[in-house]
């Protein structure tokens, strides 16, 4: 029988270890917080096929008491003690690490530890495949923390337009946005923001800097912000003064073609396809050559997750996924559009995350 | 022979590798930095006891090639195919990871990548181990950067005391000071900013909250700013409006702990032996069990290196290393001061590379 504590995504977790495996061991930030709901920057979890263990030192034992859901608590001085005292105690024999945590020298320290105990660990990324699994769709909590990452974002986003002025540079202008995210209350920042102009548009991942913004300038900002521990991602393209007929008609087909590849999200559809109709469209259109990435990828507690939205994905779409749908276009020497939003996948459709508006806007 | 173009370090850890290694595969950020000063996201550097490969992606090809120091940049688009090519022309039979950065997924990523080519991957500590011993002492170059970063740290706070007065909160004053370092120059901050008050100073690691600063509160500053990817580290406390006797008599116990350690800091004296100088008037003075952390620790590309200054580190200082110290009292539900210089050790002694008073501050 299992431990009456244990919510779902610990009873999952625990029904799914593989053949042969006694207990997982999960120290990644995100994982710990996606199975407990409990924050920290340190800490051991150790699920068994019936119990679940939070290890923590003293600077978390009181608030993970408080606030972990799921688990049983243990405050620890000494890891290596504590560890082999729950071994004695469950009886457990192998030990899966999470394979995408684990460094080569923390799984040896966990040997050293362990060593002698009759238990040993399983090195592999089969955890993490089940994990990434189970992460794929939100619940309905998970996503109201990504649509309140997304509202700062925005809000903050509307306000820093409004010092995009000619001879303003790119990193004065992320720092801005930055510093507005924090004041509308995100935890920090989804990734370095992107906030590039002019010719170095076409670069997918540019970096801001030193560059100072002037008339007929496309501005890019792909950006994100993180809140109670899930992240955002937008992605919208504006022209300082002015835009030349090549760069409205440019951001027409890149704007069209997320359209296409908005629609093309449901339930049961391939992500190949909705990869497929936002690419088709940018290919038809003439820019076949001029659009290297992938159309998206899931979004949560990791900036990047599952599903991948490209055209090698088989993955079927289920209703309460996040992904991102953002095609562009890159002419190199001249400049780039990236159109991006987050969607949360239903049965018919899809419910777009992002309010801000997508048609061509000239600051 | 070796190849012409490596630099000091590169020959150095291409000396050092254990007998049995054919070559070393480092890609952690800090460490491809190290060997090669050039800056990137990803990259993988392959040191072989003559030869020394920089493998990047696209993004970084033109970069790297101008500016990676010491070795033979590729640029990939397949890193498999790079790789079994990599062996093939040099002929390595084991490459040994660096297990402070290689994950276990990873690790098994690589080993598949090179199956079959006759190498394998050596998987174990003692790479960083090397590394470690080589980054403990500072080149002059490497000194300036955290000099800098040290500079900037202080204008941006002498700016942002100005803004702390009776009603203002913790994590404001926390982002007040984190935009302006980065206004004046920091690509980032060191770590999550420590800027706590009152009687949550008695907490060596408090994180910044919605405490409105009120009279007669310790404000404790534990901050550092990060420059062409090298950190500082200082730590100020201050009154605000004023200090009761018993405040006033912890700080001087600490101030003068502080000034203790820094006098034993000199080539030639243990690590454990500086520790000592500060806890042990600290103990004298009564307050035995309210300074539970080390005295210090290293400071350069990461913000925690080598040398720990702990009371059980026989490491023995020598001219160039850069390490903190940082002495304090902490008595819990009431308050706590910590004082916090970087030093560069010196035959004769040390050079404080912090500018800013010690003495209490009533602000």
């Amino acid at each position: 029988m299992r431990d009456e504590l244990m919510n779902i995504s610990l009873e999952c977790i625990a029904s799914s270890l593989p053949e042969g495996i006694d207990a997982a061991l999960i120290i990644s930030n995100t994982n710990r917080k996606y199975f407990t709901d409990f924050t920290s920057s340190a800490g051991y979890l150790i699920v068994t096929r019936k119990d679940a263990f939070l290890l923590v030192d003293f600077r978390y034992g009181e608030a993970a008491k408080e606030k972990a859901a799921g688990c049983n608590v243990i405050v620890f001085e000494n890891l290596r003690s504590c560890l082999r005292d729950l071994i004695d105690e469950t009886g457990i024999k192998t030990i899966m690490l999470e394979g995408s945590a684990f460094t080569i020298n923390e799984a040896e320290r966990i040997d050293r530890f362990i060593a002698g105990t009759g238990a040993e660990t399983v090195k592999s990324s089969e955890l993490d495949d089940i994990i990434g699994r189970m992460r794929i769709i939100k619940t309905a909590d998970e996503t109201a923390n990504i649509i309140e990452a997304q509202r700062i974002t925005e809000k903050a986003l509307a306000d820093t337009l409004k010092l995009v002025k000619e001879g303003v540079a790119e990193k004065d202008i992320a720092l801005e946005l930055e510093y507005r995210m924090r004041k509308y209350g995100a935890e920090g920042i989804s990734f370095d923001l992107i906030v590039i102009a002019g010719k170095k548009t076409s670069m997918p991942h540019g970096v801001p800097g030193n560059y100072r913004i002037k008339p007929g300038d496309f501005i890019t900002f792909d950006i994100g912000a993180l809140y109670n521990g899930y992240h955002s991602d937008m992605t919208r393209t504006y022209a300082l003064g002015y835009a030349d007929e090549k760069q409205k008609r440019v951001y027409q087909i890149v704007y069209e073609a997320q359209q296409k590849g908005i629609e093309a999200v449901r339930a049961g559809v391939k992500c190949c396809d909705v990869d497929s109709a936002a690419r088709e469209y940018i290919y038809q259109s003439g820019f076949e050559g001029f659009f290297g990435h992938s159309v998206g990828h899931g979004v949560g507690l990791d900036i990047h997750e599952l599903p991948a939205v490209s055209s090698s994905s088989e993955t079927v779409l289920q209703s309460g996924m996040v992904i991102t749908i953002e095609p562009g276009i890159y002419l190199p020497g001249e400049f780039g559009v990236r159109i991006e939003d987050m969607v949360s996948v239903t049965a018919d459709g899809c419910i777009d995350l992002a309010a801000m508006p997508k048609e061509l806007i000239i600051l």
